[in-house]
């Protein structure tokens, strides 16, 4: 009955649609006063330049702090903390040979926290320029805030991560967004972040690294390359949409005024959102995941092997543990080593959409992947990180086809980086591709049409859509 | 990507606020031609005569095809399905010390179904008597089918649990409800069910262990103690309830016009739906509940003691591991044996409702128990399996105010059973208790208020609503 550290008052979670009106003049400002576009680029550029941050790959006998356990060893920080290299062994009903595999544990739930506030009566965000080990490019776009749960009892004792307390229950604080959801369940056991957006009614001092953006001037920078890092991406999903059209704004019309009716609520959808739900718990209650942590050791008796410098399969396999030095002047520690997960090609994210019966409608997939909380979500039309020879049994439904999209039917084309405090060089290219007709509205078992807008009222929910259909959804936002 | 067994096909979800109004219809029959009321205890008492269905304690030594696993000591059945007995290690923020303790592992989802169909316009639920051996009465009210997940695979060769087929794609068949649900998180270790109800269009031959049953018939049953079992009560809780209140069926009146107003959509409720959650978010996220499957044997260190027959705990504890002999003639297997868990005693579960600004609403707790998927799921406002001396720390918050409650305002008092295949004689006492003013509005961290109809919208999707707390809507809607 202790009050819990960064508990939520009661009263001060905003109004949903009232929320969702905002957002939609956020997004409809394109540029802002307050941090004029054309200042961004120079600003990062000048920060990215002044901030030297490296790091080298380094062998496992280099680390300093982290050690493989002698009994398991799994690779583990001498805390206890941050996260863990171990083992998980699964099964299914489609692939009953018990397989084990490295995995990263990390059985806290975070926190990626945003702070909105008016200014000239328009919501902005504030972005941090925030330096990773694992990004291909140093810095990107981060939210305000990227906290452990330990980061939180700091807050009580007088340490803190800038901006965390804002999270916490106080007077003037708005919760625009709150929900749990998961990150990548193939590298990571059943791993979750707290995604919230958080209003504040007072202008606040940030350092340099910080700068208040609206929605529309974020949704321009998600169309770089390697710019809005993935916890940008996942929070900024899960902001409302209007649940009406304005006068005006209906069906028809091009693809951008199509694409912004899908992500009305009243968007007529193919299926009732609980039939949309209904493949997902299909798979959920059909496919049969069974996963146990095992010591990471017993990877070593099917295939994976430890060099002096990676932990990788000896058939190639989709990814490899590594290990750098991190040499930074803006953090606490001038100088670290940790361990990193190496994605062995890019990955390709696609999400096929049409109209169906005048309404665009987006086509996902229930997904089963190893590290799953509860079995599956939905994710992407494609979600491919290997080249399709190494996926066995052919390659997945529709690469071929988003593949051999017409270039002016590619509505959206980047490619972006996953989170590079636990991935090294990790990106995917990420493709919103529109069918016609050619795409038949019939579907394989595990697929569903759905309205934008229907897969914005599930982000109110955890474990419905995975991270990289909610990256999808964020990169649709910035198609109109 | 083959077809899976049991998959949901793409348009049979019935439209979710038409079958409110139809189950609404239902709920208001209290009598049916069908199988009239004055039958049903009749048929009752007949079919618990004729069928002597006896489970026996017997020692671990008298077990057949179950046995001690010699390296792991874990429990299990040499097959190994059903279930098992195993060990969990948990510690939280709140508790760090490592407890183990047994836990029954099941980790596949089964089905809970329950057919439905119209007779003169009302929708009638085909009803099952089925003796469990863990029942203090032999049978009780069960859906139409409860089913693992590898009797959905025996439908595929042949074999078949009665109407299973039904739950299964195929013509004429309309999904009303479909959602993963969890069952009792102190005593299973991620423990899900599908919560299904299908309408049918067609009569078919039921065993005489069958009958259709009203909605309204079902609740008025749902009075008395020992007959509606854990699982009815689960799916029926799931029923989606109007949006909109009819004319006339106002706030204000007496309590059973305040209770049915409060399953209305339109219920003005104090917080948002996404204020609701977010209180469940708060202890998902910030409660640290560490789960590790570990060997039974373990427990035997921690406290645990293994004699002839029994597996307690040297305190006393609060269940323990027995195991039964059950003789049936209903079965195909004449006579088997079986683990059980004992409850060592009869818990409370009490939700305290009040009217808040003429609205009727109930307190709901996030609760954290030890083999939750998801951290936390809502409770009820007391969830209490012992005497409140052994709960440590004092007696949970509220349990003095419910059990000093008038008479008067205690508007539902049952005893009732939980799942008779996996427990012995597991009752508790199922309260729901009309509160005033004097029960303030104000709750600690942790505690929600929310309307009955946002309960059940909650109920659309899985893990936010316990086992309890769907046996208390239930009941709850059987007070109006």
């Amino acid at each position: 009955m202790r009050p819990e550290p960064g508990s939520v008052a009661e009263a001060d979670y905003a109004d949903r649609r009232q929320t969702a009106e905002r957002v939609r003049r956020s997004a409809e400002t394109l540029d802002s006063r307050v941090t004029p576009m054309v200042e961004v680029t120079g600003w990062l550029a000048a920060y990215r330049r002044a901030h030297h941050f490296h790091a080298r790959p380094i062998p496992f006998g280099a680390l300093r702090r982290w050690a493989f356990d002698p009994g398991t060893g799994d690779l583990r920080h001498e805390t206890g903390r941050f996260f863990a290299i171990e083992g998980l062994r699964t099964s299914s009903d489609l692939d009953p040979v018990d397989r084990v595999q490295p995995i990263i544990a990390q059985p806290e739930v975070g926190l990626l926290g945003i702070l909105a506030r008016e200014f000239d009566g328009v919501l902005h965000f504030l972005m941090q320029a925030k330096p990773e080990p694992g990004n291909v490019n140093g810095l990107q776009l981060s939210p305000t805030v990227q906290a452990t749960r330990s980061n939180f009892d700091e807050v009580h004792h007088g340490r803190s991560t800038p901006f965390l307390d804002r999270f916490i229950q106080r007077p003037g604080r708005r919760v625009l967004v709150d929900a749990i959801q998961s990150e990548q369940a193939d590298w990571f056991l059943h791993k979750r972040n707290r995604n919230m957006v958080v209003e504040i009614d007072s202008d606040l001092a940030a350092h340099d690294s910080f700068r208040w953006l609206t929605l529309g001037q974020i949704r321009r920078l998600l169309r770089r390359d390697d710019l809005v890092n993935m916890d940008t991406r996942s929070v900024l999903a899960c902001l409302p949409t209007a649940h009406d059209a304005p006068d005006g704004d209906g069906a028809g019309g091009d693809f951008a005024a199509a694409l912004r009716h899908s992500f009305y609520g009243d968007a007529e959808p193919l299926h009732d959102l609980h039939a949309v739900t209904g493949c997902l718990t299909d798979v959920q209650a059909l496919r049969v995941l069974r996963q146990q942590s095992v010591p990471l050791r017993q990877a070593y008796e099917d295939g994976w092997q430890r060099t002096e410098d990676t932990i990788r399969h000896r058939d190639g396999g989709r990814f490899e543990i590594m290990a750098v030095e991190v040499t930074a002047e803006q953090r606490e520690v001038a100088s670290w080593t940790q361990p990193l997960l190496r994605p062995c090609s890019q990955g390709l994210m696609a999400l096929a959409v049409r109209r169906i019966k005048g309404v665009l409608h987006a086509l996902v997939a229930a997904r089963s992947d190893v590290g799953a909380l509860n079995v599956a979500e939905f994710g992407p039309t494609v979600q491919s990180r290997s080249a399709p020879s190494r996926d066995g049994g052919g390659p997945p439904p529709y690469l071929e086809y988003v593949l051999g999209a017409a270039p002016d039917r590619v509505r959206y084309d980047a490619v972006l980086s996953e989170e590079g405090g636990r991935f090294y060089h990790a990106r995917n290219r990420y493709l919103v591709v529109e069918a016609g007709q050619e795409l038949p509205v019939d579907c394989p078992p595990g697929f569903r049409w759905a309205t934008l807008g229907q897969l914005t009222e599930l982000l109110a929910h955890g474990n419905y859509l995975n991270v990289e259909l909610r990256t999808l959804i964020a990169c649709a936002h910035a198609c109109y």
